[in-house]
């Protein structure tokens, strides 16, 4: 019988190492009503955490029915070892960014970390992350949304597999089951290439003259964003699942290599449709993508003129409060100096009409 | 004497080529109230433009003081030519992403191109654009904020320099002088390498299983989103600054063969030091970047948190305004679902503290 009325993991859950990870879920559980228990071998991040709300520190007697062990890619085969070994009953799960090493690791642990019953371990992954990280970035509604990979390995018991989807679901992320196997050729490519590619880009800014910096759009900014991450951690993310990060950089190396030789001599007989061509499989390869960036297909636009005073957003908001319109996003382009603004509304796509006619007839100027 | 009060640019000005930048520059000055004559190789491009409201269609006798070609780059030496032959009173500009390839095919043009008098040629270049082309993604505020490079030649008229940085104005953009060589080079770093790294990363994502698309986050997104432009534009850009772009992607793909060196043996001596080092230099290039995306530096950012329902936001808002706080930019995190957004508002830094003071005095929670 579930103790929790708001959530769906029964009893209580531990989760071991407060960072931005751990202390989120414990945040979201805890808003659910689940007593979270946390540990962290830093008693100042437990300390952190604890007072952000997260959880509680562990007393004598816990009994979890769950241990989230959320601490870097290089320990957590050890951490999940030691907490299956110093829980018997419970099931255990880790949320590192890479699932096959741990679990290798895990199985080639013998008698002399006490041979780990790996029948009570399931691995996941969270697809959710912000360049900040520690306790106090952490954020209730991290995981919203965002895919949660379980990999239960072959013969691992069928309800324990659903308490790690509970998990996810208590945390509104959507669980999806994929082998270890594939969960790493997958964020390989989605996610640990992407990274080396960002930072190897932004290492040519270093040191570049502030004229040319002060060109730079939109566009490097994306480019280069993530190359803000902690070098540290990621330095383990890649060395754990380096064979399926070094394929793809190896194609992505040798067509590089192909633009090198066009680029050396542009007027040389297909050189241009050398370029041509990887621009064009860019274009097929970032249309493949789901539900692109800045353009969420499950919400309508509307683009409002706004004058750049106090108070007018405010206007703004209350009369759609008044027609009785729901703001699912909203982004707002200013450009310093300039006397308008542009509201960019996401609405629900049956709500766009009456939310353009309505403002319009009180005078507002739709811009899109 | 001026004949346009509400422009800094006096006269008609001819914008040749109506696609995005044309349009967007013809739409900006026309809201000026500067008489913009438009021109274009294809007739319906040209019909749509002027239905856009971008300007006129040419006359018999016009006599337009400033020229501004807005065509591709592998045409506008020859579009310059024959404007500067057509017009031989007008100052010509182009806004071409490359400023040395044209000036030298401009230099090397004789006699059976009328030679062409570049003593009334000065080169731009807006730092603005989408990734969606032609006059119907034109905006008139497209280049407000934007830097706009002005490249003279030595010994060019101080008043014909004059013009077109008047132009830029017009259209709210800061005008930079630059050598072309100069402009080159700082493109090829900020804008032209970044494009070939965005679409081979992309290039990766053609083809691959949905499953693992699926897992894709903002981080990939971001990486790839410039990934969606257009082949046939960037053929011609990439081709004429082959040199500055090879040079910074060959230094790119230096790294990037010791980073597969280090992940074919991760326990090798120095192979982990080599990954970090490289993420730690990309750490150092994205720190660099002038007002870094969503974490402006002008600004001081205050979290607040939202209840989910018709009205809340106007309210923040019309207290906002009440308080008598301006708010500079704003985003709002919102998980559908989810009870609670999160609206991250940036205010003058020196507003802060009252800001957060009276909203808390007033209800709200303050997230960070």
């Amino acid at each position: 019988m579930n103790q929790n009325p708001d959530a769906r993991v029964g009893g209580s859950v531990r989760v071991v190492g407060t960072g931005l990870l751990g202390a989120s879920i414990g945040l979201g559980l805890t808003r659910r009503g689940v007593d979270v228990i946390l540990s962290d071998a830093s008693r100042a991040s437990l300390d952190l955490a604890v007072d952000y709300g997260a959880g509680r520190p562990p007393h004598e007697g816990d009994d979890p029915a769950l241990i989230v062990v959320a601490v870097p890619p290089d320990a957590t085969a050890s951490v999940v070892a030691a907490e299956l070994n110093a829980y018997p009953r419970a099931t255990v799960t880790d949320v590192a960014s890479v699932k096959v090493a741990p679990l290798s690791e895990l199985e080639a642990l013998g008698a002399e970390h006490g041979s780990p019953d790996l029948a009570r371990y399931i691995g996941s992954h969270p697809l959710a992350g912000r360049e900040r990280g520690g306790a106090i970035s952490a954020r209730a509604d991290l995981f919203v949304g965002r895919p949660w990979v379980v990999c239960p390995r072959p013969g691992v018991a069928r309800d324990r597999v659903g308490l790690v989807e509970h998990l996810a679901l208590d945390l509104d992320a959507a669980p999806v089951a994929l082998t270890a196997e594939a969960h790493d050729a997958a964020v390989a490519l989605v996610s640990h290439a992407p990274q080396v590619v960002s930072s190897l880009m932004a290492k040519r800014l270093d040191g570049a003259p502030a004229s040319a910096l002060a060109l730079a759009g939109q566009g490097v900014r994306d480019v280069t964003r993530i190359a803000s991450s902690d070098p540290e951690l990621w330095v383990q993310i890649l060395s754990a699942n380096a064979p399926a990060v070094a394929e793809i950089l190896r194609a992505f190396r040798d067509d590089l290599d192909d633009v090198l030789r066009a680029l050396g001599d542009v007027e040389a007989p297909g050189a241009r449709r050398t370029i041509a061509q990887e621009l064009a499989a860019g274009n097929a390869g970032v249309a493949g993508l789901p539900g692109k960036h800045g353009q969420d297909r499950r919400f309508a636009s509307v683009v409002v003129m706004v004058d750049d005073r106090p108070g007018e957003l405010g206007r703004l908001f209350t009369e759609l409060g008044e027609i009785g319109v729901n703001i699912e996003d909203l982004r707002l382009e200013h450009s310093p100096g300039a006397q308008i603004g542009l509201a960019e509304i996401a609405v629900l796509p049956e709500t766009k009409t009456r939310t353009v006619d309505d403002l319009s007839a009180r005078g507002w100027r739709i811009a899109g």
